[in-house]
């Protein structure tokens, strides 16, 4: 057994059950992204968060510790995603990395935007020229140290 | 001659006269964002703006009608980053993909957040523990017809 | 379990009964392209299709649901396609994809055609030398924005 | 020197005397596909229409003969595209992929839908929500013999 | 079940009754050719020929049917590939690619030899320096359309 | 200076001076498939070659005894050729690859088709339906020895 | 099944029964260079041997039919290995790659060493400094043919 | 200027002077193994080395010097050699990788063979069916360490 | 079975059983450093240590030999770790890579430091900034010969 | 002109005036290892520390203003380094990347080891058995947020 197999547990139990993220966010009391993350086997539980996800989901006890274990991480099966929405993303860094680097480093000096000490948020933004998703990102500056 | 020759003596440019990305948006009359990206090689600029950014950086007329075309866009050496600080985009892009999908699929439905519809802002945000990078993105959804 | 599952759970319900796409499409009141592409695992259906290609392709209530989740879409195995109909595909792109982008940015601007407000058909084009395949895509256009 | 250089040449000239592709076909008297993808170093001139194209983008008669030599074909520099208007061509052959295969194979059999004995038409199509690109595709269908 | 599963199940009864492919081949009446690729899954069979090939290798009836579904193509493991005997005609198309590019334009113009309107034979060269295989291969011309 | 170098000299005087690879092939008094590879940097000439072919591109003394130094062999720029013609042969090494290791093995054991000890002869078949290309291999087979 | 699931099922009764290969080979009457690689899927055997050989690891008679079969040969699972006794070998390509080249045309003339008609001898060396890994190979050279 | 420069160099003034690396060697007196790896840009000479090696190709003092650097090793162009005489060894390693592992821990237990306190001879050997390439390799065993 | 099979039941019964690696390299007897690496399958055991881990973990006797096989070593599942944690050592030989190689060749001269004759110890370092990871590497030095 | 310009200037000044890394960084006034990463292309420096290693390289105002911009970071080739030194150290990540993981997050809990908040001591460890290379890393553990 692997959290691979806990993940697949957890999405085919939200697929038969009709369950949505933002609830399960609610019941776990922490933000919708990082529940649903862990979920997908990106985070670590604690064990009150896996007995939680545990019981929405129908976990045994051995389940519940694997979602206490620290996953290997990476949610995606090719180096460039095939999927639509996802590849959107990989388009931004592609397009958008080098102005990235530019405007951070203009701003903060060499270091990077931590993926680590990072948070998100995703919402709705009414337009009336079609609604769009906002999401809003927020990392910790890591400064480059010489020494 | 190639846009790349233009983005490269653009970078030369500004390495020597030590410019700034926000001053030359702000000569340019658009936002830091869009005019870095303008500028390195990956937005298309009216007649008007690449007179700007020609006289800022020296470029002749030929080089200010390169800024015109459409430019064959990607910015990246690698299919993988090697540079760290794109590389955590890259990164939350393998780590969150699923969730960012599960997510915008949850709110919205089928479809994608468009990067063409796009818009994003970076900034400084003051925090005690150390200043975060906070990058709010903006894309329109864009639904999957039936048909 | 998951869509994959579903998915070949109905080409092989396809073969053993010897149905035809465009039956199937007739049935559930959509385009052939759409619900071959649906059928597939790369489109969403509502409830109501699912119950359709449900009862033709003998799914259970569970799979009927997995119909309706949005799938990780992208459908070949491997970044360049061995098979022979689907590389001609992929050498257009590689031929004309250069062309593509000149045309379309002539008629346009700087922009994209969009592959997810997009529909096609495909049919039979009666020619005496060899009858032709031939095939009407039509994309929104989504013009890059500046801001 | 090489038909690179052709190409290379062609396309800095058209920048620099602001041409159209649609212009430059005229001329050429064939279809603006064909004659842009020739120029973009996919196809292969006849010693008038190259005398043509010479005349417009100001070649000499070395580089006129680069123009009727059969090209080494293939006009992307990475396996996957990054430029957002090639790269949604090759998400549609990634997500349709196997329903472009499925569907032809219904209507013809076993084969293939040529890409050599093809044409396309591409064109504005005027839409309310927003103009469409629209593009015809024309292969000969090519079954697979038994011996 | 998918062809690969029907392929896998020829292969080993092929071992198992010590079958040869001339025999198989003369028994459907085709060439040893067309008949071993298509018990590989490569190629698509009529009814008739599916029977007789089930009657040989002891096929029930749903996997008679796979044999007359056309195949997703591409028989190698790996994009170059790993054995010998294969790897050899790899290495011609890379050592003797341009070659054949050359020779079939000179004598053709611009176009393909195609690999669909194919066949070929292959036979042992009695040679007292060691005996050779003989390959012969015959493909239509395919020129390229001007449009 | 390298082999690479006397290769695009060779091919840009044969564009600039119109000839023929069969009439090179004459004056060297070897066949056309190996003469043309030899002069696209895939073979080893003799010192009289050399001469005969310098004679014809115009390729001084040193270019000469580059002819003459063993090449370091692979004509393609990338693992999957691009260019249509060259491609076709990829497929059929694709596709008919383990057909090729079926046949000739039941033929011969195990072993391979030698690509060094090899000929091959390519020419046009005329047919009422199109002529062909007809290309005969023959190259020696090697059986793996026990030890 | 497969070749593989014969191989698998020989390491694990070599691994149970604490085997070695030198004394397999020793039963089987040929090097142990040779039989090792026939254990491990890569070369083929005769009737007797495959009997040997199923008589030492518990081998029914359709495995040992499998041992008699021309295997797809290829034993690492990567293009590049990860395992570091066998990437040293591969780092002795790389490293060595051109050197071998030279060396052996210098002594040669155009052609290469064959890995068909090859054989090898692993054997220990004492050494004061640290014993050494002594392999002796050698393989019949192949001259390219002028045609 | 690099390393690779200087490689160029001398591996022109070879083909230009038409030498022999095994007279190279000799001059330098050590093996004409390692002599031509050094000359080829993978390993380090002495002064003495240098000077003897410029003297013989005409290279000046800074050329000298580049020998008498650490090179960055690595001497051929792609992941998996096209060039069919070293494409024979990644062969070996790709068919024989297993055996090499199996039969070096059989005898030594676990740890590997050196590929840097390595040495090797390459010569010919005369055989009635064909002269054959014998190559000894000697690399010290380095055992694992338990710690 | 395989080594890989016994490393998934040691790691299942470590979650399951919340062992620490540390105790189980205490018990052992060697390093937690080389303890876990031999737990997850990259070095080998002796029959004692082999026996204890088996007790630790419930390993039957065919188990247990397997951990004292040399294993195919290579512990991750891409080229270019996907896991940040693993990523950030990755991206240390990324960018320190040649820093280490010019560093090293000033000390030592040409030659390597040994990932066989290597051992590391893991450990925090205390710090009122936020704890370290301090860890502390020692390779033997290994000199290029020349011969 | 680009950083890397810069770098290869440096690296080829240090050639010929016959300077080392350690005396370098004792006149810039930190430690080698940051100083040789610096000078390599992949840290920033301050304008005074860009004036010393000017000073010492000889380089103009322009390169020494090329110093001080933050890089395009990553230093090697290649996604897998060829370079036997480097190698090594891509192959303990390979190795010893699952021990690294479980190490520091059974010590830490969920998080990295910053490669950015980083610095590291490379010394020669004299052993009577050979000298070894000791290398002490010291990262910033940064915690996975729950947010």
């Amino acid at each position: 057994m692997s959290r691979l197999d806990v993940t697949e547990k957890i999405v085919t139990a939200k697929v038969t059950k009709g369950l949505k993220w933002s609830d399960v966010a609610e019941k776990v009391g922490k933000s919708k992204e990082w529940v649903t993350a862990a979920c997908l086997g990106q985070m670590t539980m604690t064990a009150e968060q896996a007995a939680v996800v545990g019981e929405i989901f129908g976990l045994d006890a051995t389940e519940q510790k694997w979602l206490q274990v620290v996953p290997y991480k990476g949610s995606l099966p090719t180096t460039v995603p095939t999927d639509p929405l996802i590849y959107r993303f990989y388009e931004l860094v592609s397009v958008y990395g080098t102005t990235f680097k530019e405007l951070i480093h203009e701003e903060f000096g060499d270091g990077i935007m931590s993926a680590i000490d990072f948070k998100m948020d995703l919402k709705r933004e009414a337009d009336p020229n079609g609604d769009r998703v906002r999401i809003l990102m927020s990392g910790k500056f890591l400064p480059y140290k010489m020494y």
